[in-house]
């Protein structure tokens, strides 16, 4: 696991040094949890993580957390936890910046395998 | 553990329905991770996390992680991992908000015990 940065992580500076959707990069580690953000672009696919809950917290824009029987829509400076077991899949009409808080293990398609698999994500 | 909120929780509402300071409120949980809020002003008191990082993310404001060495200063969208076991405090001019990342079960104080050892960090 990649060491934390020394000094302050400026989340503006670390959302503008890249433009993929879907394409989740890590920014810190608390134990084995990792912090992560993602742009958000389009809809996701449906998935669920068996082993873990999942923490959505907007930065900037609005995204949808959508279950079967509902959707959850957040907004920036709101936060929503996926609970672990259930599925879901997250969708955003414009572009959305979020956080993402789970153990660093956590594969972002949980057990739906896929091209939107992320295969790696690096610590930026 | 209290359950989490099923909907969007917005952190300007939990930030507005309290007022004192040093008095984290827990507002999700990860598994047996916790996300806290507090608003600091003044400077707590020097202490260590012996099995924990504590990572750090302003809301609103500015405030400072003290090391025996050096100073980080941050202000909002900013983040901050304190690494397990190294002696710090916390200090802020003015009132700041911030978001607090560690497992459910960390003490405030960690090593510390005093008067500024939160007895109980409700959900809200």
């Amino acid at each position: 696991m990649a060491r934390n940065h020394r000094g302050a992580v400026h989340l503006a500076d670390k959302f503008a040094s890249f433009a993929d959707h879907w394409a989740p990069r890590r920014i810190a580690n608390v134990n084995d949890y990792t912090i992560k953000i993602v742009k958000l672009k389009g809809q996701f696919v449906w998935h669920r993580h068996l082993d873990t809950d999942e923490l959505f917290l907007v930065h900037r824009g609005c995204m949808t957390v959508r279950y079967r029987d509902r959707d959850v829509v957040l907004r920036a400076n709101d936060v929503h936890v996926v609970p672990r077991g259930v599925e879901h899949l997250t969708l955003a009409d414009e572009e959305c910046e979020a956080l993402v808080i789970e153990p660093a293990c956590t594969v972002n398609t949980g057990d739906t395998d896929g091209e939107m698999t992320a295969e790696q994500e690096p610590f930026i």
